[in-house]
């Protein structure tokens, strides 16, 4: 693995959620979740100026994901499909992107609600929301335009016990 | 550092901009900007369906980003702020997001625009675009709201030569 690069967590998000059954599957189907996000203390100055924004990405890095796949079938979904064109954690990169609410910021400590978050789930990042550069609010979404599923809640299809994320 | 995850790079991000210097700072000042996504031959399958999606998200290593600092000056502000406040590429995880519009999928290369980011990036992940998920038109965005500067392309503020992201 001559390209391997190293990153490490910043903190640490913790959430009601203690397995990937049962976890919202995206912000916008977890409406009022409340969680909070422990920002390592080196890195407290990094958080000045973030009050004040309303959303804030949470990168981070699916711990209970599955073991990659390259075709899914994602959980709005009953088709396969290539895992680039859905979300699901079973990716190449266990990375998952999140736009949470911030409530409040306390220190380390970020309140915020919406989360679609695993407990224990390992933070990589925290970036501003900013609707210039993030919100497009018409952009077409190919197959999941079609989908009418009201699911909220993950079931157990990405729930392989061979984490990818596991050291 | 007991703690670190390791990742590999799943492609490679071609566009016009050699050096940070002068390269767009974000998507919605790079109108029109192409650009090429290589993808490795092995994760062809993954990018099945992504045609459709109007916009995808690349996921990405800053490997021309300077040593972390913890408080920076934006490219849009003339005050100091909280790295996770900003977007910039100088943060303790250097991974950036972009929101570029897709244009086609030839085999394992996608052409794509509005395209802020620098020749030879490497490229963690692909996630389709989805309002329904991403997109918060009239979220408050902190300082960003108060800032009216017109800038569109980066200085050399985030060109120290000893880059976080270089092995």
């Amino acid at each position: 693995m001559c390209n391997a690069l190293k990153i490490e967590p910043i903190g640490l998000i913790e959430t009601p959620f203690r397995e990937p059954v049962g976890t919202p599957i995206q912000p916008s189907r977890a409406k009022g979740v409340r969680g909070k996000v422990r920002v390592d203390a080196r890195f407290r100055a990094g958080l000045r100026d973030l009050e004040g924004f309303e959303r804030i990405w949470l990168v981070y890095w699916f711990h209970k994901a599955p073991a990659p796949a390259l075709a899914v079938t994602p959980f709005l979904d009953q088709r396969q499909r290539g895992v680039f064109a859905t979300r699901a954690p079973a990716r190449p990169t266990p990375i998952g992107i999140s736009a949470v609410r911030l409530i409040q910021v306390e220190g380390c400590v970020l309140e915020v609600a919406d989360v679609d978050i695993i407990d224990g789930t390992p933070l990589l990042d925290i970036k501003p929301y900013v609707p210039e550069f993030d919100s497009y609010p018409a952009s077409k979404a190919g197959w999941f335009d079609g989908s009418n599923s009201g699911v909220e809640l993950a079931d157990d299809r990405f729930t392989d016990t061979t984490a990818a994320g596991s050291e």
